[in-house]
């Protein structure tokens, strides 16, 4: 298997080798349009150098085989995601929110808490407090300001983080879902509302994406972990 | 000026000569596209036939026109109506709330309130009360309650119908504005968070439309008034 | 189950306890995404509290996994919902209509009219009105304008509920459906019909969103039948 | 001038001098984003080969430059036309009806009125009997059914031609406006409702194109003539 | 099985009996989410009425169940019609051509051909004549000058339309077909592009409406036919 | 005046009285659609109970409107911010990037910097280093790494904030932009682009919305800032 | 077999049998929608007349209809093209380089490699070079300006073209991917991004379009090759 | 003035310094929303290091900035281009059209003329051939195939393109123009019919992007050129 330098070149794919140096975590896998094969020989390259893994998007078969060469790995199937932890990342200091407005939105909040678990962070999870009963909010102000950051995952009107983000001084992340019908348009309703959000400092991912707002509050919960002393950093 | 039966036949409009027996108020005239001759013949022919007058979408110009030929005109500015009451509809029994969620949205929310205070019903004025500080609206819930309808004027993301809903048993009823930037796209991000709403019951008018909330909000108060053994109705 | 104030707590939902006393009615179960055995926990918990029961976007695996522990629990199988009344909601004096447009729209009808059922109003169904052939809908008039709301259905353009706004004095609740093809883009075409509609007073729902119209109608109805002296109420 | 075989060539424009032979009329300037110099020059080589012109989209200045050298060239302040007719087309036997839905839709519709009238049919006229007075439309069905073609021009919701088409057994051909705010979107709510209009045998031009109809219905229109054994034809 | 005047009461819908005399054709079914056991029904009464059957967006289970009753009935199986005609429809004069642009918009053109033929015109079929072959249609200017009106099915970018319409002096309906991948989005960029031909008098019906499409020529062909003297009309 | 606990209520507006002690950083006025006498009745509230003001949004004749009371308010044209700090907020220990793609961009990355600085963090502005050009970045790497969050304001295809994420380990908030012209569409091109982005942990906010973008990297900054020992926090 | 000039008319087909001729390659069978029969007796008919057959997006199907009567016939399976090269198409002397973002735009990129091979280009496939780790274009910089054009594929952002076309001299074209979720709608948001690239040259091929891109690769491929004294050339 | 390598920093502008070198042509300068004073100082870094300058976009003003320094400079008014060429770029053998389907497309035409021009290819113009009266496209054929590449512009339904591909072995580029109304939504109409255009090979940029086309017309001549033995090349 050749190697250039800065990544290591199976043909179908370059597998970033210089990425943990460079952004702190290492290389993740999206497998969505790949084929188990493929997922499990790149799973091989990213264990080998960094020693943890975490494919997302997984199917089963994609999970059957990587679980063929690699025992340790685990299949978390509300999240769809792949992990395995033979050198596990640092532990960050800080607690990460995932909260979610309805039972449906479960899904996506699971692949948020998986990756954030595999990036080092302990996850606080609150589901179920949409604002069309707020008191179910209101009662965890305090929960949540406790956390370092916050991710609010919700479909239909996607309300949700401005309510939180009047509540709370932590950044929050926002994740649109998919979930609703008619017109909202496979998530694309609660997208414009959380990018429209009158809760200053919202800032929004994709559709369903889950595991880029675990990762970009797993940078949050390092930079605050590197400050505190902590270990992790590039 | 001939009269078919059933309308007044202006040649460039027809005003509807029977829609007060049948839907239970006046024709009311929409401004935007007409010229203020136009808007004045019309008003001229809906005072002499029902002795009141909404316009809406009106200009100044447009307020000229009428007022010149009836004194008793009165130009609303912030909502852009122009009324006249020679005689005036049934008052009802019922209060109806006008809720908006921020300063910018109060054009709109005048419109529903001029619209409101014309069809006979006495108005509620609720104003910036969005969800980015949510004790503020926590605090209006017994006002808002003790209406006979809501309407919950929001721009941006369009949250707080749903909020609204969650503490209320009362019908709301949503409009969307145009306030906002960006991806609000000229108030689609409102409107399609409203019809996405997760409170139980919202209904939508089209962006802006404080006019057509209003109207429906008296459809409902009149039917409580009538109901109540007062006046009004077909 | 631990019961915090307001609501019960199942871990992956908290089910609003508080919601019939804030809104008048209890908690409605929406199935899409949850497992038939969620939806039977859910239903537990709202059965022992309220004892009526109604699961909408239900299928036939939900309904089993319910009436498995509800004996009396029944399917609406064009509805696509389940219902269960140990004790039924109050009636409500005044008839809900529930017009469609076509036969392709008779499921979202009958969604909206097993709710109004369920929530304590009397339906009058008119079924395949549509606007091209004008004279099935103006025989109508009367039974129409006998009711309290009026619910209307359509698909392909939405001009239905101009037509009948037209025609009567009562609130009218515009639901578009997904039924057309090509550039109905999934109903978006009979929503933006609905949204802009010429007939003052409509107001709209989401796409297929039978039970929104209804929930809004009941809460209508029970102003109404409040205000003559009977039942309901918050 | 050169002119090659089947054009005159301008140097910015080829004006299609074989046009008539081929399609059955003389080509038609559309003015938008020329120069008054271009449209005069445009229309001296139309006017020298035909003897009839037809400017839609022109402003003033436009017909200004053409009046200069034309002096028989008549503008049409509300159609935005210039016409001119040294050599009038055949007239046509059968009449056309112009419909519409508002008084906020006659410019549109006066495109049409004065491309049909120059193209050599007869125009029937009739105004703002849309769809929420639908007693305006009925009274008006002989006139409709005495018609060859039927255009229907409506903004907002588009509901219009739906209504006339099942009320008569002539070609219906409907033109969107761009009259309406909010999600009428410039006039997309209404395209989409005449496009999924429930009407069969409804056709459909662009947004405020009462130009594109009336061609349309000239070219139906001079079919009828033809076989009535008049003028006109290639 | 209760007849109101004008039409025939089946409980999920109401059979237009009027039509024929209204709109000179009977009413069609559009199957499309019908049970086939609605569609034979409604089939029965149309065919007791007028003689003649078109039920449009059939499957083969629908066909099953009216063949079963109404031994007649015939499957177009590339145009997924159902016909019957005991009493064929008044043969037309004019022929009508239906040209598509590639193979692949068969199907639609198919039910355009299918419609025609039902409602008593010959079908001129000209298929694959695309504009990047354009000598493919130049050869057949003639026979398209010899119809009276002239469809055109092309999906893609939708142009055909405009150079059939610069070519001859007929009527052009087109059909936007949702042929294409990536940014057609369904059929979207021909309906746009047919939408802004530049072709003059081309008007459009809805993606793969071949049904509306052929209904408006045989309307346009009745007309003729009536003029030239034969049967039909209203 | 009176006040509410919790907010100072100006008929027209809510001032947020609490915002700070809840959220962090005092309420920020957004000014458009606001009059100027509007915006210098809210700016005195703030002024009056938090020493510090910034009006984003604002126009010249806003900023005259605030100065004529507040003398140390200061106007920032590019950016079209209005400042004033009486009792600056506490300053915070980390830097914060502000990087733009082009030239055109700067306006947009100026509101940004102006907000960041008022929120207490200090600002390493880089312009112009969109990736047609990408050795312009490689040379900043560095500069970014030592930044605690980085915000990338791009318009045209929003591409720079995924080439930044690949090169750092922080932080990566994103500002798509309306600069660009045809199917830029008002900045979506650029929305879209960073919201599908291959960068893992880019967040995005609205179009044009540096303000959003600097609130959130503010409340990142002071969480370290906090954990530093230094000043600030809830 | 008919064979008017110009073309072989199959009855569902025109075989363009003067393409070659005119645009210097024979015509290529698109698959979609057309059912093995069609596709195997085109493929005869520009086998029998070209001596080399081109068929794109295939099915396995579509190829065994083929593969029965021509032996010689070949199933590319990642990029569901069939070809069969009895004479083969002249040798071009230029390289064209397929890039491609991620291993999930594999298929888009092997239907543009087999096309180009076919007609006669020597193809650079580099594969999984996204700009989230740009040190793995960089370093391909001489093998990419070594090629006549580069072809660059991607999905997500779009943003691989920008950063290409930066770094050579050389034509780019882009192929958006549908690869991607969420509001990638299709591949309408690396569609987007490309055309707005801000590196200057880059056109823009439809979503997925492989095929596209590679023909007018080779379109430039063959004048290069002419004018070096080789081969090709209408 | 600093200079970095690779560029020139001038605060607001980093003009790249290497881009001939990489790229084969200097960089150009987008003036929308750049003032004057920055448009004139990043036009002298350019003239000093290159000798030859292309601003596109441009006002009389960015103009009147730059010749106040550079008295060689020429405005071109219809393309919005400035030029000056101290030291003209290498002239290149091959001729490129640029063909428009319309007098109203003339404006971008003419920014890709000049465009071409200045980079050192001769121009056919051929304005006015829309697929309306194709004659005056097939007279054309033997001009266009004289020429290496042929760029396309047109607006409505952008059909030329497929047109033009159909008759010639020359690469087409397509460029949209927001030519056209109502549902055209400024040029996404023309957009959409060049990306699914039937003519293979043809390869499209933004609306209304004449320079973005002529750039890669451009450099496809100049691979000519250089293979021809002449000048250029990086």
């Amino acid at each position: 298997m050749p190697e250039t330098p800065g990544y290591v070149d199976l043909g179908f794919a370059r597998v970033d080798a210089d990425r943990r140096r460079r952004c702190g975590f290492p290389e993740v896998i999206y497998c969505e349009r790949k084929t188990p094969g493929e997922v499990a020989a790149i799973a091989r390259v990213v264990l080998e150098r960094d020693g943890v893994l975490l494919a997302t998007r997984a199917s089963r078969a994609h999970y059957e085989a990587v679980v063929e060469e690699e025992k340790g790995a685990i299949f978390h199937e509300r999240a769809c995601c792949v992990t395995c932890e033979h050198v596990p990342l640092p532990r960050l200091t800080g607690r990460v929110a995932v909260v979610c407005a309805g039972t449906s939105d479960l899904p996506v909040a699971e692949e948020a808490a998986v990756t954030l678990e595999l990036l080092g962070s302990t996850v606080e999870r609150i589901a179920d407090v949409g604002v069309a009963g707020i008191h179910r909010l209101l009662g965890e102000r305090d929960r949540l300001e406790a956390c370092v950051v916050i991710i609010v995952v919700a479909g239909m009107e996607g309300a949700l983080p401005s309510a939180v983000a009047g509540l709370v001084s932590k950044p929050v992340i926002a994740v649109p879902t998919s979930v609703g019908y008619g017109a909202s348009f496979g998530g694309l309703a609660a997208l414009l509302g959380m990018l429209n959000s009158c809760g200053s400092g919202v800032t929004v991912v994709n559709i369903d994406n889950g595991f880029g707002a675990a990762y970009a509050a797993a940078t949050i919960n390092r930079l605050m972990s590197a400050n505190a002393g902590t270990s992790s950093a590039p």
